[in-house]
């Protein structure tokens, strides 16, 4: 759970509220309702003692207090949550007992609970990835053609298209989607009983896991997970994932929207105003910032499960209890910095001059590559890179563009004349927009992937994508 | 790399040994063989040049000397490389150069190498993935119907079969087996030029990047992916679950080895003796704690991974270096923690009769859940519950089995025979054997999910799974 | 912030509790309050103005929702605080404004209310650390003869008492209390303005700071640490290291307190029963797995705040809103895994002929180092060993102690008595209180060191210790 | 250790030459030697086999290979090691076994060996921070009023000095520079024996550590600390803070190199030459870029550490192991990482004209704070920052300078001069030398702190700082 304070940074988005104290208790209550359903079905309860039970599983009817108390009792608040619910329960019917908690244990209730939220909450950053993949769509349709220096190493390196850049997000935008709906349709119920062997459901326990994998609509696993966590650590994978290429995008803007580079700025939309209380100049990218703070806090999260994982016999003795916070931790920020990326996606202001003028900058040098390359054949690669490394060195003194410094040298020009490159031939050589290779099919290709994931998405979004 | 003292331990297996030194500069070479060949195939470098260059990259040729110093100099050892195969070449081919790194960036080469090395390192982990899988299939068959206690918070719960344990076990390395095979078909090359549009290629980039592709035996992506680094996360992302598992078995084979527990031992096989220099007595359970040591350098090696993912614009200052030894390390580290698991379990001793004993030794209190189970329809749960805690205090103040204390207590057999529980049915009630649930199914669904699995291997073992 | 329902696990105790929602408003509060009254002392702001602000900062009259809303908008929740600051004194006293925020940037306000939160929190920390080294100091003095098997890779090494095992942990006990004593007196305040040069006091600015540091009760650093983080660092050091002892001492107590070692039990006290509410039977050690629960979770926080602290220029894009929620967090979960092990160990209980029982159960083994030491000035190293070696696995074979083994053959006595070995010094070799090296002198010192540290205490707890 | 190729980023510098292979089984044989020595002392063993342990005390004499192979059957490689030892020392001197190892277990010899290597790298890191800080002090000083935007949040906030930026990274620089002193002077020996009670010594166990610490020059600790990790984690914290500092400055200084901002460069020196093999224009950031690879891999590994810190009872199954490669690698990338840092500043060039150029572009809005400031006393708070945010806007969208706008517009002019701010009080407001509020004190006060610290060094470098 979020610090108030900051809620408005780290809790964001439709996940994150699909994570708080209430639905926390919820989840573990549906799994009870689930569970007395299923053995109502299996005919192991009865139907009235399994609707008793379905009944009084409201959140609201739970004390926040007793649970948290039980939980300092018994290590999880399992055990309170079923004397609560034996209590509310048994007050409708008096054999409800017969529906509640049979044959499960605590790790079987916390377990399916947590694999609940993920399926709540998981499809809210389904739809803000395909959000950000379609607002990226945009972005890289509209800037096929506008140039941009492209940047190695915080250097200009060679010219590219804005749009190219942001089909270059896409591309991984589509794949994490698809990653994080396929793990949606996977998310397995856990039921083990005590130590896994579904011991007190004398014999019926496969059948009950089976029914309360659907009652709850969870996949059903061949064998249950209590200490082999690999639903929880490929959760884990698939957000850190997530995380790590958000963080990537918000970096980029971040760095775009320097004072220093001023290409492109966040607007209003869903992303903060920006403005400072001190100073009034500043329009600070909030949205990236806020985005990439999010997933900064991600990795040692991810790596808190990994450590967590290594499980003792058929109950951890900690690592257990680590994963309940730190998984929901995890899909909050990762929920939070996708909402928050969304936002700065959708009101992106490209200033698509500035990029030009900060390509010019660079006086053409970003070009001297492919002269180098233009050259080899007639000079041999290693006369070739020399000449060039010399024609910028001068274009660096004098400040003046590659191009200017070569028309203006009867001296290099004849060097470049004898190496069968012309006036005419230089200019289509050093313009940038000559120089972009498979720009354009790149482009198409992530635009490409991006219809054909349109239509398999897990998230709630329908018909608008 | 391993520290050479230490190698015996982090740097076992067939998987360490192909991340050497000499493995990393010829995977560099080989790329860059391979990008000639691919050049001389879509026409844009003699066949003669490309033929060159392949007869003259092997690693003994270069000096890791020289490639260390140009590391220095220019951040990566492939500038270094290039001018040493463009010397080594060119004195076999005058116009070898036409096919060296032409259209490609350090980049290219460097992540194109790394997945060279997973794509020949893995296949040794998925092999001992799958030796592992056999001998837990092996135990999880011999000892189906072996009593252990199950364990959870460390404390005797109800009774399981070893061989469920070792299901257990199983289903997960047949997960892991499977998941790092498909991994092993997907890994892409990279090829992007400067910044990703390849452009020096002058739109035959992407032909060229399907030949290279080709050449390498990888797989083509739509895009590169010089700065949305999701092969390398999906990568850490399966190894980071392998070391998970590794661990949780390596950590239960050494709860069952403690002293106190003496349940199993390792025997000699690949794993160590375990003898102590000074304790002649100790049989130490040297390869899962190698394991298990393995194991627990990797989440932060994962975390790295993610940290460095938050890569700038089109070449990361500093994320994309930071994964080049963090990889090759995870994977070696990866590699030893299975190859020690493998030696651990193919030469396991079980001794069952230690498993009995220690279960016996719980007095029968393991049961006393089923115990309560079967009283709650006669005197309802709360009481159940009571009487049954009631008769184990009992048991533990006096040290005798539960099945003891109440057959020679007249009093409580007269509670069990008014709840329809009479001394036959306690004694069914109180055998272990009796307690198992599902055990059988959950055994053979392991199997059966390990028997469907060896037809799918990616190992280079063949015929004999 | 906790979820309510694990709250009893991972929120427990009084560092905790001065953590919430609520004291993180008040801690932004007494600053901007503490910087009204530094700038009225400094003559830069009316008394009237200073005393308004001072009366209205109380966390209760301000709205987390608005404060959290206003985090959204300007990516921390300092702006929005300050308006309904301003509004709230300006009801007070027109001119309030004149005292609220001057000089001060919102870095300044959040990283100061942070250091005030810890050195309100740590205390608590302090307060347990020195109660569990107090209880450790009981433990060791109790129990300083009370013979345990030395366990090392898990299994019987030499034998070794009790007291020296809670020696140990003392040991480090003290040192961590002492280090985060030390870090308490130096937490420092923040203050630098816009950029990091006071720019706005107009030369003002360091007695402002020096005024703000005094109002605080916080110490004065030389420079403003806006982007260098290292009393964060620090802060996040300790507390690592104090996560790490704790479950070093939790996880030795869940592995004395397994089932198959029974050796200690958690009591009462503060701790949870324990209980199951499926298996009446199970006594689980929940202090003890709560303690190890929240210390799991500790590493990959650390590692957060390590990689946040790469912070760009004067305020940093990200990295400084990733420690907010991260540091808050750590505190809370040492702080909780600390009150747990104080419960745990002040209401240890501790089975000395259990500890006696499993000791021999090792047939005398871990006597075995010293026989073959004694044998060496007479056999040679080799030889001695080797026969050592022999004689062990006969006692194995037999399942007889080593002295039983020894005694009944005189073949081997004739061996040991050549070596100037009689019976009655075979007797005393293998005796186990009779090996235990300086295991006395390193309990007093722990004892000693202790006794030293008990006057230094930076916690609220005066006169108890 | 490094992989070879890239020995030149990861393994640069003194400390990192320190750490290798060689140095490794060094250490292990120097606590050997020292330890003969110290029972020579004690009279526990003669002289002369003390004089031939000592002798044969050459890593060159032992083989890797047997090391590497003696740790996969031990799990270390201690065993074999004495093994060797006792056939080289006892070719010399028949009853050099006396000498070899007594009282001493595997882990008193590899963490003592640890310590060694900590005692005899990290002299190089202090002497680099040393001349880190050197280089700094110089940018201070000769920076103090080379004007530079500040920039908070990536964004021109108010006018700066790079000494007032030098002085910060100065600040941190001689804080570290000192803990790491502090550090080298506590590493401590370790010697317990088999379980930490020093039993094979008889009593002399206390004597004997105190003189192997004198051997060694390490310090001598109260107890044994084979599973109280504190010197292992102590030496992490400060090295993590030691790489968080420098990826900070580091940072820093690449996205001052940035080609779109351009106000430093790295200047040959140490540092790489930067260039590109295919883009002859480009001039990377290899030294900053190289530092702040370094530093990133540096966050997992602590919390590796951390993790590994965890360790049962007296020897951990695992957790101890797990730490030998990981602090040798995190002391070889903290001192690659200060290295570079080192090369970085003491070549680094300065563009104090490009510096107040990028300044200048941002229009005089960094100003903006002070007039709104300025202006509250006449319109107060809420008037003031409305008025200066319009005049901002109106200078960005006429992109004038702020002052510009507000001279040639009468109407606002009049709104200044009512304010009592006349053009020539206009003109010092809006002059960013005249906002610097306490930077040149604040630059003293580094500059003083750095002056005392150097006679307090505990680097190699003498006579020189």
């Amino acid at each position: 759970m979020p610090i108030a304070a900051f809620a408005g940074v780290f809790s964001r988005g439709a996940a994150a509220a699909a994570l708080d104290d209430q639905a926390w208790v919820q989840a573990l209550l549906d799994v009870e309702a689930g569970l007395a359903r299923a053995l109502a079905r299996a005919g192991l309860a009865p139907e009235s003692a399994a609707h008793a039970v379905q009944t009084v599983a409201q959140a609201r009817r739970f004390s926040l207090t007793e649970l948290a108390e039980g939980s300092a009792a018994a290590g999880n608040p399992v055990p309170a949550l079923v004397r609560a619910l034996l209590r509310e329960a048994g007050s409708l019917d008096p054999q409800a007992e017969r529906a509640i908690h049979q044959g499960a244990t605590s790790q079987d209730i916390v377990d399916s609970a947590l694999m609940l939220l993920l399926k709540r909450a998981l499809p809210h950053v389904v739809d803000d990835l395909d959000a950000c993949a379609d607002a990226a769509a945009d972005l890289a349709r509209s800037h096929a053609d506008t140039l941009i220096a492209g940047r190695t190493l915080l250097q200009h390196a060679v010219p590219l298209t804005f749009g190219l850049k942001a089909a270059t997000w896409l591309h991984a935008l589509v794949q994490l989607k698809t990653q994080l709906a396929e793990l949606l349709r996977g998310l397995p119920v856990q039921l083990g009983g005590a130590a896994g062997s579904l011991a007190a459901l004398e014999g019926r326990g496969l059948e009950v896991m089976q029914l309360l994998a659907e009652e709850l609509e969870l996949s059903c696993p061949a064998l249950p997970w209590h200490t082999v966590r690999l639903p929880i650590l490929e959760a884990a994978g698939v957000l850190g994932r997530v995380a790590a290429i958000s963080g990537k995008i918000a970096g980029d803007l971040s760095l775009l929207a320097q004072s220093d580079v001023a290409e492109v700025r966040e607007l209003g939309g869903g992303a903060g105003s920006g403005g400072s209380s001190t100073m009034p100049h500043k329009q600070n990218p909030i949205g990236s910032i806020a985005a990439i703070s999010c997933c900064r806090r991600v990795p040692g999260l991810v790596a808190t499960l990994l450590c967590a994982a290594e499980q003792e016999h058929e109950r951890a003795a900690g690592g257990w209890h680590a994963e309940w916070e730190t998984l929901t931790e995890l899909v909050r920020l990762v929920g939070s910095a996708v909402s928050w990326l969304r936002a700065v996606l959708e009101g992106l202001e490209v200033d698509a001059a500035r990029m030009r003028r900060n390509l010019d900058a660079a006086l053409g040098l970003p070009l001297a590559e492919r002269l180098s390359t233009a050259l080899m054949p007639a000079l041999g690669r290693t006369a070739a890179q020399a000449f060039v490394a010399d024609v910028c060195a001068r274009a660096e003194r004098s400040q003046r563009p590659l191009l200017a410094v070569l028309s203006e040298n009867p001296q290099l020009m004849r060097v470049l004349d004898d190496a069968g490159i012309g006036a005419e031939r230089l200019n289509v050589l050093l313009e940038p927009a000559n120089y972009l290779g498979n720009t354009r099919e790149l482009i198409e290709r992530a635009l490409a992937e991006h219809a054909r994931s349109a239509d398999t998405g897990a998230g709630t979004r329908t018909g608008d994508s």
